[in-house]
């Protein structure tokens, strides 16, 4: 864990929807200074993988997951907004989740754990804003799995925030992407070491490098992987005998963004956190997606879609936007052309950095400056 | 094997592109009748995983994989064309592949098969007929694997076909799609009853099945799956307690296909054949893919592909057709609509069918009359 990372205690039980959590603990970081009215503060929620350790800070200098955006000077500009990022319930940096210890037997988890929501992962975020003193939030925002956990941040507590920005996210989850999160999760679990998620160490490599693998075919784009790597060749590969091994560019590609990732996130708690993507729909609140989204607090959203996106395609971005314009509500939508699919947000910042930029305010709008810095 | 399967053995050595085999063995159907002056022959290459057995016939009335495209009074009229369907060499439904027996050892090749191309498929398919005195085919064709062996035979034979029929395939792969076969390929091999292909009977069950999951997602499109399947939950899910059971409608799908593939396909001939996908490029032939399609014999070209298809997408299919227009060569390019993926050609007849009709001049042309037959 990051040197920044804090810590929120949840005292007694914390009721999940699938069950019940004892004295869980939340993992944040924090960028700027709340200020006197409290009316200030940016709760930011993660997509499945990212630690709270979204940008660097005196305390921990390391670049976090999304560097090129909060800071000073900077679209999320920390030295106006007092910025909250939560590590989700269920993960392992630092929050409550599957690799934890369970206080009322001392063992991990493991699969113990109960099945974990979307709405559990907002309900673990809202209660570190409590502990803060925070009733009214700027905004709640988030890409990816988080900007699902913002959505249901802002109906399960309506009044909590002004604003919501959704990223790269949904009301819902495609059928498609189910289908391809299932697939990941069934190579873990099919992988020995795994052993019904008892393992110590690093437990199942080969079926979450397989996962990861497939993971980043989905967060990437075709037309991106064609520019970058095309039908270029790995020097060495000729000199294997494997007539299998490693052989074009895209493949060293993956293989090399697996290797990191294996060890570096718990199996149980990707798989809880991948699950809860598929069961997480809006309609549960009030019957319908229209109803779901009725019930969203915030007077003014932001929904920003890629359309190379295919995990979060296009057309859900537009179902959000739609949903959330019931003609009251500031609703804005913006389709991004980037090539870089439902990892964009994280990479092409000449096209993220100037939407939030204007969203939050930020003092830095010329195009130019942003290009330089990005 | 069906009943209806021929056999061609190649005498002596059959030089592949990177080793030898002896004396292999073609397996092929046939439906119609050749004509005397041996000029009404269609050749026809099939995908990854089809044998040859394309269509029904007296001898296995059993319906084929193509079978509402080729049989009396469908589009490809066998009353009229002398069809010969090819099981590709290192397949494993009768022709010669690393699941056969090598002469040479008395063993099964296994990994002792050399590299398998394209073209060595191209060729192999020509020798059967060779072996008919059939010098000038009417038609080469195929459709996804099948489309590159019949470009790749209209590039080795110039002479043999007057026309050729690329279906949703191309000149060379996609970045993308080099990805997705290579970790279907990772995920067999991971698989520790693949043994480095040295295994008994059905072998890598797990990791073929996980291959063929991924291997479904990559043949149907996103908008097919979301209106087949949506988010309707399987009935008898809340009763199993495996939280990570099969849930949703979309699971049980691929699970069903899953378990019909495995052990009907051996795993190291789809490894093979998967990795002959990634080498092909026709820019190996002159240096360039245009000089690579310049060679192209077939004076006459139909390119089918299907905008929903992210494993040979749309762009390889104009990028195929606009190589192959020299100004000379007669090309017609179809961009279908179709929401099915790259296997829309084996479901969406209503529009493939009309289309290979009007190719192959057949008699029913009439729409109506297609759409009740499909």
């Amino acid at each position: 864990m990051s040197e920044a990372t804090q810590y929120h205690t949840i005292e007694g039980e914390f009721p999940m929807q699938h069950g019940v959590l004892r004295q869980p603990s939340i993992a944040f970081e924090t960028w700027g200074t709340l200020n006197f009215q409290k009316d200030n503060a940016i709760l930011l929620f993660t997509g499945l993988s990212p630690s709270a350790h979204a940008a660097s800070s005196e305390q921990d200098r390391t670049p976090g997951w999304w560097e090129p955006m909060i800071g000073e000077d900077k679209p999320v500009d920390t030295s106006k907004y007092f910025v909250i990022c939560i590590n989700s319930l269920g993960s392992c940096f630092g929050s409550t989740g599957p690799a934890s210890i369970d206080p009322a037997t001392g063992e991990n988890y493991r699969l113990a754990f109960p099945v974990l929501t979307i709405e559990d992962i907002a309900r673990a975020g809202h209660a570190v804003i409590e502990s803060m003193g925070i009733t009214k939030l700027h905004t709640v925002m988030g890409a990816s799995m988080g900007g699902m956990t913002a959505v249901a941040h802002s109906v399960l507590f309506p009044e909590a925030a002004e604003s919501l920005v959704s990223i790269s996210s949904s009301a819902r989850p495609v059928t498609y992407s189910i289908a391809l999160r299932s697939l990941q999760r069934e190579m873990i679990r099919s992988d020995a070491d795994w052993n019904s998620g008892d393992y110590d160490g690093a437990g199942p490599t080969m079926g979450m490098r397989l996962a990861r693998k497939l993971g980043m075919l989905t967060y990437r784009g075709s037309a991106e992987l064609a520019q970058r790597f095309g039908l270029e060749r790995v020097a060495e590969a000729r000199q294997t005998n494997d007539p299998f091994g490693i052989d074009f560019e895209v493949e060293s590609y993956l293989e090399s963004h697996a290797k990191k990732f294996v060890g570096a996130f718990d199996a149980n708690c990707y798989l809880y956190l991948s699950r809860a993507m598929d069961l997480f729909d809006i309609a549960d609140h009030g019957g319908t997606l229209e109803n779901g989204l009725a019930r969203v607090g915030a007077k003014r959203a932001l929904v920003i879609g890629v359309e190379s996106d295919t995990l979060f395609p296009i057309a859900q971005q537009r179902e959000l936007a739609e949903g959330l314009d019931d003609g009251e509500r500031d609703v804005e939508f913006k389709a991004l052309p980037s090539v870089q699919g439902h990892d964009a947000f994280l990479v092409d910042m000449d096209r993220f950095r100037p939407l939030l930029c204007d969203f939050f305010n930020c003092s830095m709008n010329q195009p130019g400056q942003l290009k330089s810095a990005s």
